[in-house]
């Protein structure tokens, strides 16, 4: 694989992280991978950095047991064994974020199910699967570190798109960066309106039927396509893009250049 | 029709779509479009994209069958038969927007009717008429994409200010651009409002002759100029006003010059 | 009165319009007027304009029945009696402002009285009366524009700090522009922790007594010029302080120089 | 204690007061000190001035008794005994803030126990103390200006990580200014979700063990050193670090370089 195309990648995976901090699912913690698109054995995460101040040049790259592929001089993630065992459990997984954002924090803590009341809440899927750590591995501090309980939490996690943990937040997978992005941003949306239908007394989600319909056509590309453009010009107006591709201080275009990986499945 | 007077209609269209963006309304979906002002049987709207993006140069025309009057080089929104079956029905309605707001979400999702709370909310109208898509289409995806389900949407607006589509979002109309902007926005203010007076236990309506003369005087040119100004001066600050006029750089003056077809009716 | 003194004054009134909207209490609508120093017959509103965009300019003088003292061009507040009454049967307020502050709005929608619940949120006394349109003119607009709805609503203040209106919005006094500021704002706060005290479960008012003391020491000028101070700054880092006086653009030192009314008083 | 030292803790305590008001836990009110690292009998508190605006220049050295060690020119905070008085009963405490922050009031007002519900959450420890200066002083005006009053509040505080004060507001304290600037932040994450977790009908808290494992981890240098960046990193981006060190315009890297009692304690 080219080393542009690897450039390519560090910069769309900070983009996304900055994305996903600007828009309110991300905050001091949180952290987003790539599965490496030539190598399926690999992947690909930022050294230990609020995910807003990510750049390109602090992008690792591990092994699906979590190991770095080069000890890096960097502090790394303490929980980075979410994504390696998830990668690890499903091959279809080319995108991960943990996050703990303040949408879904009172359905993780209240255990209260999520269910998809608008269209764009279809992403999340029909039932969201909880996660409780102290059910395996009584009092922890609740950050998942072990192998096991990152192998646990990807057995919650299932066929889902996301998996909710109990007292801590949420991680969210996709079949691409976009995709991943889309369904966690709208999945916060989908928890605030369901809180607050909630409130006003009756919660009426989606069919099965529509929720499969809406999911499949709010992860398309003209669908994800879009949504990219409008967060990441938010999040240039904002002055937050990261810095160019590594050795580079020139963005890539991000709608116009998706990464080779991407171009390949499409 | 002159082509200026078109151009400050593109102007005043991508105008609004940013308005309504920065306000809350409109985020990464949703869409405004304007009658042709000299010819009924037309209307813009723009092409696809996130509405806080629209540029005059990216608005298309249509036929009422949603049909575009030169076929496009770029993606075309595809809900626009909301817009066609709406100018279709209803001879009166210059401007129409769709929107996902996350005000009025929960009131779609809980289908707990909307009723004016406050003074500005009477633009709202004393009862807002539910579409449920299901009803009619069964499992779709909720998107509007079909001359029938346009149909059955324009029928369910029938002669209100307002349409709220289950599980989707709404549907806001109104005799001018800024008619339909000011009500958008104070509709979203009336939920807002009327969710956290039911918290406090008691929601009390305006009355039927209060909604009337509220909902008279707040459409009145002397109040819409004024929110106009007011709205478009944020934006301003903000630094996210289109660009100027189609082959120009330089932005008429949105209060001093109102489209042509708004001098002819006032 | 030099005429300096004047455009201090109406540098003073622009600045409490900017503050009050960059605070959230005020938005496209509402208004804050200035009892004259040296007149008691007469008072100071700017022209017909959302409060944001007020300048020093803007400001027109006022006789108590609400006839400008010279005719302007410029369109006028339709409002405006709610001033000219109040300065009439209230000669110690020097200063008023009438909002519809999103806060408030769901407790005059609701009817629910507002009370004290935390030390700064005293500053709106113990009991806020309502006032409610309807109960003497019937169905109206809302708007409150005739002299009788004017001293109608006077009558209801009496001799509080502030009166809810239903279905409207809120109308405070102070005995100085920056006590009415201070009290506008903590009012909005308290009300907003009022409601989530009351999702809690209970809401536990201040006592009698401590409304009277805590009151009491927050409308002292140390206090209250602190927090001119700070609502100054926030406007200012936002870029939104108003022009310079009348015929000049170095904005006055705001904390630094009261205007000379105040100087008499303290 | 070399006197760059001590300029660069003043400029910590700006930077911590900043932040505090920039993530929305201090306003117009609330101060934050930090106990002399030399000298135990003393310590820093700016002078009375809304936290956003306070400068190195503005930090004043007081004695545990609350009393100036020099006579400063400037208006102090009516509450310093709060300091005081903690730093007398709580050797261990290095760092303390009083606040009003929006997220807890609700709690202080309903008098509704805080628990903790995620994981950053258990930084303000397994259960709260609540402090109403009604029980022992009748009616006040609820600020704590007496010797009294402040060793009231400290004893409530306990050994506790922080204190509710009824219809007032809460302090926080820290071993250093990093924990108790991320407890402050957290606990106020907490009280919000714990809210909406109520209105979802259920608040299910951490364990004990968790509360202790939790609190554990997040209050070690590697967590707080990461908040510590990205926090500054959001008041810089914002224009709102301040100013340099007294005496100087170039701000000290607030990472790189911990005061010297950190540096001793790590």
């Amino acid at each position: 694989m080219p080393k542009e195309s690897l450039d390519d990648l560090r910069y769309e995976l900070a983009l996304a992280s900055r994305i996903l901090a600007h828009e309110g699912v991300l905050d001091a913690f949180g952290h987003v991978s790539l599965r490496h698109p030539a190598d399926p054995g690999r992947y690909f995460l930022p050294r230990s950095r609020s995910p807003e101040l990510v750049e390109p040049a602090d992008v690792l790259e591990y092994t699906l047991d979590s190991e770095p592929v080069k000890a890096p001089a960097e502090r790394q993630f303490a929980e980075r064994v979410i994504h390696g065992c998830i990668y690890e459990a499903r091959p279809d997984v080319m995108a991960v974020c943990h996050h703990h954002a303040a949408a879904v924090m009172p359905f993780a803590i209240a255990g209260v199910p999520i269910v998809p009341v608008f269209h764009l809440g279809a992403a999340g899927g029909e039932d969201m699967p909880f996660w409780d750590q102290r059910d395996e591995f009584g009092d922890t501090n609740l950050l998942v570190v072990k192998p096991e309980e990152g192998r646990s939490l990807a057995q919650a996690l299932g066929s889902h798109p996301a998996v909710l943990m109990n007292r801590h937040g949420a991680t969210v997978v996709g079949r691409d960066i976009r995709e991943m992005v889309s369904r966690a941003i709208f999945m916060c949306q989908n928890t605030q309106y369901q809180l607050q239908a909630h409130l006003l007394g009756k919660v009426v989600p989606l069919s099965s039927g529509e929720t499969k319909l809406a999911g499949t056509i709010n992860s398309m590309p003209t669908v994800t396509g879009r949504t990219w453009e409008y967060w990441t010009m938010r999040l240039d107006r904002a002055g937050m893009l990261p810095k160019g591709r590594v050795g580079s201080r020139k963005p890539p275009k991000p709608v116009a250049r998706p990464v080779k990986a991407k171009r390949k499945r499409s």
